[in-house]
């Protein structure tokens, strides 16, 4: 339940149009909603400014069905992340109007546009290709919660001229989300570039001492650049909904 | 070989309804079994209270039906955690009396209803949707051992209000098994709130820097709430056994 | 060199106060400064709205004060960070105007007062007394930077009314910096609470398996809710300036 | 405030020795005192059975002086651990009436003789001399709680037949706390030969891949018999806490 | 080339049976052959008193084929460990005088009879059932290089009776190896008991924090017994050989 | 674009064959040219010798394929590493002139016979058959890039007559790549026996304790002898490139 | 008690001598003793063949004492290891006769001189200088219990003529303990030339990623060559102990 | 012995000046020295082109101070590394001609001016102020083996314009050293920029995740750019002499 739709009962009950008992029974739900192996939580979106986001990863494809629907009745929009190919066809032959984003692994399911909510751009830089679905995961959480965004891809430190060739774009960014792999030191030097904040994605792209991402990580959290913060390896959900967050402020 | 049946053969033996060779060879099992590949301890019932329970990983199905069958002819009930479906099919297809529980991967195989030994009753939270395989190994387990347990899923930290609504079921529970992955920072929570026992179990749910269950399980040995103890990563079965214990003290 | 004294010197020869010769050479500084042990990167404040800031382990008490004499001559304010008791009081001997804040091990020099430039209140939480040096260095680089700050410590997750307590508080506030170390388990729980941005920082403080904090940063990164990001262990500095960096966008 | 203080104030307004304004006051404190570096938390010991425990590590001894005095009015023990000598000789010049025990690293400040609240006895083994410090924390922990408690040491697993000489005081204890170093073995061992619940508790000692007591950690949540939970390394007084509780049950 | 065969080149010179060019040729290959994906190293059976044995993992069906008959030519026994049973099958269509054991996942070609040349008898012992490939792995490789060789499975310190009851067995070994996974305390156990040489093998039997076996070895290591030394994680085949060494000298 | 093309280029302006118009948009790429998922460095070849390699891991074949068609239009030849046999099969359906080299994962795709550019011979060992992959790879790359290269394979420490069998060809060598897993002592021993620089490349080939080649790597970066340096776990491509890079000099 | 000094009372019962009532009283202690802090275990001598070896780190200079003045009672020699020099002065003004080794950090108390009882000579070598003191422990435990012990050191791979110089001592030897630090590559090496075993004892040497030991500790466990076992970092006393065993047999 | 000297001594032998028997002797020291604590490799000079490198940690004053004595006769220079103050204070009493360089803790002790032997120059570069000493290590290595060396300090990325300033003297260099600690970003950039080789040197500066300096080591071996190759952490000291190495070619 958001603020809109909450404003609509108390109205419709202030003017007689939704009876005391029916508005009621609408608002029950908005602490949670149990439905046994979940717990709903329908007041997210008037306490957190967006409606729970689902973790897709170890649902089967049947409780993501039953959450998203649930969600749906009280929100204008649903993201599930970490949703893998075969569970997204499976949800999609039960909810045909699901967007599925193979790259990012992201099922986003929305009633309406989105409206704009941010103040200023978002641009999302990765550095290399092997980063794009990370990336691509940040980017696609900023647009669908109201923000500008941009990207640019494969621009990382081994020719460091292709990234200064967008210093326009960096300098214009008032949040700029910065996914790398490998030894993840794309984030140090954007960040030396800009007085803006930079929000780090390591990925878990590279082999041998990348460890799966904690090389990146580590290295953006020992970054010498201060206007830089981290997340999580892969987690472009994340660094978009912070982004976002932030870009509202 | 339990307490009961112990007694049994001895009375039988007492009012010479038994022969003393028969009642000798049924007691040499008493110690121990060596079926070649496995010493079976039917010992265990009498010293511990419960008889030895199967670790069914890295044990093939054939190995699991014959310790099921020679623990079977000495005990009421059999339990054995972490068998994949595959394994599962094959063995009920000798053994049709078994109840497998997919989600929990377990198998119980019991002759009689469970009486109640517990002297309250078992709480069992998880923080999420994904962490509820390991709670309902817990659960079962505790439910089989003859304890009164109640179960609620997905209460996590990100919104406590969920957790606080069940403060009354909460209050009341003897014991507490409290699951999570993730930051597994739901157990400190729960523990601060009651005077009880809580038995943390952390699970394997998440990713990056969740290390396979890792950083919930040092959370949990780090918690700043006293009443705290934990088990290894998705060892519901573990925690189950040991609220069990203490439920009966 | 910041803005204001680069367009006071561009004005006085614009106004023939100044030769250009004389202009020329105050301005030659602007981008670095070799002291040859150091590049002094004066073009810092105006590239990023704040002098650099000096990392004070590692080096030399000599080395910080002549570091710090350089910045001063072109800067408002110098910060230098992880300077212990004894270094200060060496450099204290010869610059008689600092600062010196010995629980946050930190120096502060500054000529004016500062002047406010953030949006709105930055709070800052911490979970224990343990962690009030970390809390506290967050706290004096927030300040230091132009915003209204408060603090709170001790209101971690084992007795979590009193952190219910200062539910305004942390409503009220547009930036929260929460500080925790063991667990690691409040900057979820407030996250949960908000839908303000919350910048994690995890501290050392712990034994065992707290692993000198990395417990909980990877608690902090593994955060189930969405608004958090992070900073290296013990790195109450970054927070600090990051917190800054947001509360001026 | 305790349950007994809290019943007597009430009473006492009850029968009109106390004025309702004079009582007010006093239950003011009882959700917690604020004290700029620490929220004391008064309302522990209703709501969990035992005051706030004061983790001694990381604070001044101005900051547990000043803490152990608030406490102190409230309650009838304060229990202060991982004290270091030189810290205990300041606490002591200012609060001569505390006991401060060495080798448990531990200070416990009490008003009146404990009385005794725990159901059976509490048994502590030390698997070597080494473990000593360790396990006298968790023995002074669990008897200060009101438990009826005993130890026994160095009897690790190099020598079993040592612990099998005390199979008789084993048998008899509700509660087991097993300290080890080294490879951690005890505690499976005891475990396999009783049905009560044995607490782990993994101490620093040994060197190369003790890793300051991590083998000894993960060996004991590897453990084959169930009826063992675990705590931190070096947690004695976790240990102790732990036990005190299930032994109320 | 064996000693035997050596012998026998070189008599057959001496009597003159064979032209020294004749033999010049066979003896060329004594120090190692060059097949240009692998060096078979000839000398090694004169050297270190039994032939090379090939690491299968790794190596493809044709690579292992061709040194299998390489290495035959010369010896009378070849060892092929850690074989897959989609490449026994593939290696076996080609050589299909070849015993493969699938529990053990290894490979033993032999022209004769081994004879037997150890002192004493090794016993093999395990903790667990899930244990027992690896200690097939020891068993075949100490019986293989002459040795006579025991073994009892599932003797594990949950039940620690099921191991006293072989306490005969155990005394008479002159050397014991001993397998185990999860807590790996049993090496420990059995060292205590005897003055003989143990070699502890620890297995990646377990889950959460067994980490594959580093739990296990780290246990091991530790090991309060001083008779013990240890071998890599699974490395069932290392532990034959060196207790094979040990029983020879 | 390579130095040649470059000269051509401008040549052909120089001498009225080409108009100033074409030249200046057959030069607009010599930075870098944007394909959205990619930017393609082609200043890396004038910049550093050598046109990009493609990291193939966590691209699809169809972006290779595209990558590779525009870094062919401007070079003589294109790497691509890191790609498995079902790309490799797409990419050549579409490509059909490349060469992919099974063992090394490895696509070359070039116009013209590589010409000679190393002043002296790149010699690769590898202590075992099972590293021959990564061998293989450093083998290519370093001949690609138009060096004198040889390879001894399985030459390991365990028979290490086989290596000093091999000395002339060590001696000779101007550069030593040295692969080996397990214990990788191999890079230790030749670095001791030459003056020359040996590049030590760790791979993941063992079990255990060597950590997916971690133990290689570290025991390569502690090595006792000093002419000696390392590249990343199974990084072939990388100490062949390297010792091209020393081998030009 | 030892052997000899159990079959002198046994004699003397037989004889007369003495009295069953002194005797009983003398041979209670066999089983061990409780001195409170410490079980000292008397019949290890019987068990194993040498006396309890006390662990000198952790246990204060006055608990070394009492247990060496009980240990000496029953038997012939007391080592202590890992004795700081501070301790070792302490103990050594109130048990005057008592030999301390400061570079092993060990200390050796016996009566009489140690009789030979090892079949064959024990060679110790050492990588560096560095690796000393860790091999001087073992020369002394090995010496200490009855074996003609050599040793040779600073004979690393770095220069591996150093070794082969050795060649003829090195294959006299029965049993070899090679101790190294760095990159842990001499036992393979040393293992590869012979047929005999070898312990090997990695050291704390090193820096970076020496990991106090850790990188040869595991290069030693992925040791190509099969006649190598390993025991924890620094243990000279293990590998000492373990050589004696096997020399024994 | 270096080459020069075993040519004198050569020719002194052809015309007569020494007799064969001195000459013997004098060359008999050619393999090694073996002085018991150390076996000095005299060969090295010879074999390698340096004489040995003196590893100063965990050798006392004493054992030093023979090492250099020893060296010392057969060669022109010495050098030792990792020398605390307190041991190089003893050092120099006994020789008073060492030069100790304090920051990078190294002695050099040499007979005559040094020749120059490098081809080109050696650039050496650190990120940081803190990184000074492992780059004065590196340095003075350089230096003192015959290159022409220069050095620029604190041009770390986050004022990359720092680094882009001295884009000349980058281009002009044929090896290149790049030492930096945090997030060890610097390396991947300059390697960017140029053909040359680049060895980078991770420095443990820094706190929190940085691990000593691992984080550096791991982001320089995940380097993007390919002609990078990586030491081991603080090891100025081999980098300089591999740069040397290369830079002889």
């Amino acid at each position: 339940m958001n603020k809109k739709s909450l404003h609509k009962i108390l109205q419709s009950v202030a003017t007689g149009k939704t009876s005391v008992d029916k508005a009621a029974k609408a608002l029950a739900n908005i602490s949670f909603e149990n439905i046994d192996f979940a717990h709903i939580d329908h007041n997210r979106s008037l306490r957190k400014g967006f409606p729970e986001v689902v973790f897709g990863e170890g649902k089967t494809a049947e409780q993501i069905i039953r959450i998203i629907e649930k969600i749906n009745k009280e929100e204008d929009i649903v993201l599930v992340t970490r949703v893998s190919r075969n569970k997204a066809e499976t949800i999609n032959s039960h909810l045909p109007d699901i967007e599925y984003h193979q790259d990012a692994r992201m099922i986003i399911f929305k009633k309406n546009k989105i409206s704009m909510q941010g103040k200023g751009k978002i641009l999302v830089l990765s550095a290399g290709t092997s980063d794009i679905p990370v990336a691509k995961e940040a980017y696609l959480t900023a647009k669908n919660m109201g923000n500008q965004v941009e990207a640019v891809f494969d621009v990382g430190v081994a020719g460091i001229h292709r990234l200064f060739n967008y210093q326009k774009k960096i300098n214009e960014a008032l949040v700029l989300i910065v996914v790398a792999g490998m030894e993840g030191a794309l984030p140090s030097v954007v960040a030396g570039m800009v007085s803006r904040p930079v929000i780090a994605v390591p990925t878990s792209v590279g082999y041998g001492v990348n460890f799966g991402g904690l090389t990146a990580l580590f290295a953006m959290l020992n970054s010498c650049s201060s206007n830089v913060t981290v997340v999580n390896i892969d987690n472009g959900f994340g660094a978009g909904y912070f982004a976002s967050v932030i870009n509202r402020m």
